[in-house]
């Protein structure tokens, strides 16, 4: 199963842009009259029926729509440091994307040996993620904001917070299975990853502070990365 | 914190091999004297003493034994199907190694696109990242098996054995959380994980009369090596 994907649905209509108009009908060589299946990113997929097969801007007629297709029961915002090594970063979007996440923060720490950080290679692993893994909705990759300024936006909101801290003995820390029990379906979690370096004390301080729970994902010494992975998961194992 | 590798500790003395000589020596420039950390890849790690700084073939004195160091509780094998993209079973080899797996076995599927496999890179890559995430014993990477002479090995062998079967409707299955729950420390598990075409009917009924029980990861459509790593989190964090 092949999915499109089209940013707004007009009305009965969608228009695929130049890159999908191309993959349906130069790649996929779907015509005028075809059925394909097109998502909005928002959480919504539709039937459709092909009614212009421009291989430049194709646009299609909406024959049903499937509100929540392919969605998870929970919202979750991963805030995770860049590492050294892009790559990795972009393997956790594409991980992510897969088992289930609304919304990816790159934040940058005191200790991150990575300062700078371009979203729109993520944006793009995830939109593919997004359709191989047959989900409707697009996670977010948000611009990159410092940990302190994350924390800080992040004051007011409720929901479930969690601060996946390394430093041992200096905080009380639960694992993550023990934060998780008992969450209902429909929570709201934010979860926030540090970089190689860990999160500097004052960081994580500000945290508890704006009401993170400290909490540590087990004796394995993970990468930023895959402890990213690792959270998203227990995540997602919690409600399936 | 590095930590060196050698398959044998003699007695009292470990001689690292050209490679992690040269890394010792050439890379991090150790002398003897230095004090060094280094794992038998069976489970024990050995702080040392260098003796010898030869960049081909170092050695050094056990300063103190201690085993069973960074290890899990329990005994994971993942059977798991190659996939078209080596990289991202190399991927998935990473990660086991990171939260923790015992035995890593390529099997090959009825349906699988990818029928040869070397052995090579993986055991490099579990090498490598059994040092980075502090561990002392070293996945094996068995070589690659079918299907179904893999099901006929574990036949006689206890344990929980699952199979993570991708076909809806046609098999009874409870979810890994399910299937895991209750399961005390030191128990063994053995894991099928299937190519992009999932298992063959055939091999599945096989599997369900060797003594796998059927699970699914949820309701997400998973990669293969997705999965893979899904399911080897869902087992370690189990345990945590």
């Amino acid at each position: 199963m092949e999915i499109f994907h089209a940013a707004e649905f007009n009305g009965n209509m969608v228009f695929l842009d130049a890159d999908e108009s191309a993959h349906c009908v130069r790649v996929l060589r779907h015509r005028t009259g075809d059925e394909i299946t097109v998502v909005d990113g928002k959480g919504t997929m539709a039937r459709c029926r092909l009614t212009d097969d421009s291989p430049k801007g194709a646009s299609a007629e909406i024959l049903e729509r499937f509100p929540l297709w392919g969605g998870h029961p929970y919202s979750l915002t991963m805030a995770v440091c860049p590492v050294k090594n892009n790559d990795r970063y972009e393997w956790f979007v594409e991980k992510a994307t897969e088992v289930g996440v609304d919304v990816i923060v790159p934040v940058i720490g005191e200790r991150s040996e990575r300062r700078v950080f371009k979203t729109d290679r993520s944006k793009k692993i995830a939109l593919s993620a997004m359709k191989q893994s047959l989900k409707a909705k697009l996670p977010e990759v948000e611009e990159p904001v410092s940990v302190k300024d994350f924390i800080a936006s992040r004051k007011e909101r409720g929901g479930l917070k969690l601060i996946c801290y390394c430093f041992e003995g200096e905080t009380e820390r639960v694992s993550v299975e023990e934060a998780l029990k008992g969450l209902p379906e429909g929570s709201d979690l934010t979860i926030m990853i540090g970089p190689e370096g860990d999160f500097s004390p004052e960081e994580a301080r500000l945290a508890v502070e704006s009401g993170f729970l400290p909490v540590h994902l087990g004796p394995s010494r993970l990468r930023t990365e895959t402890a990213a992975v690792t959270a998203a998961t227990a995540v997602y194992l919690h409600f399936i």
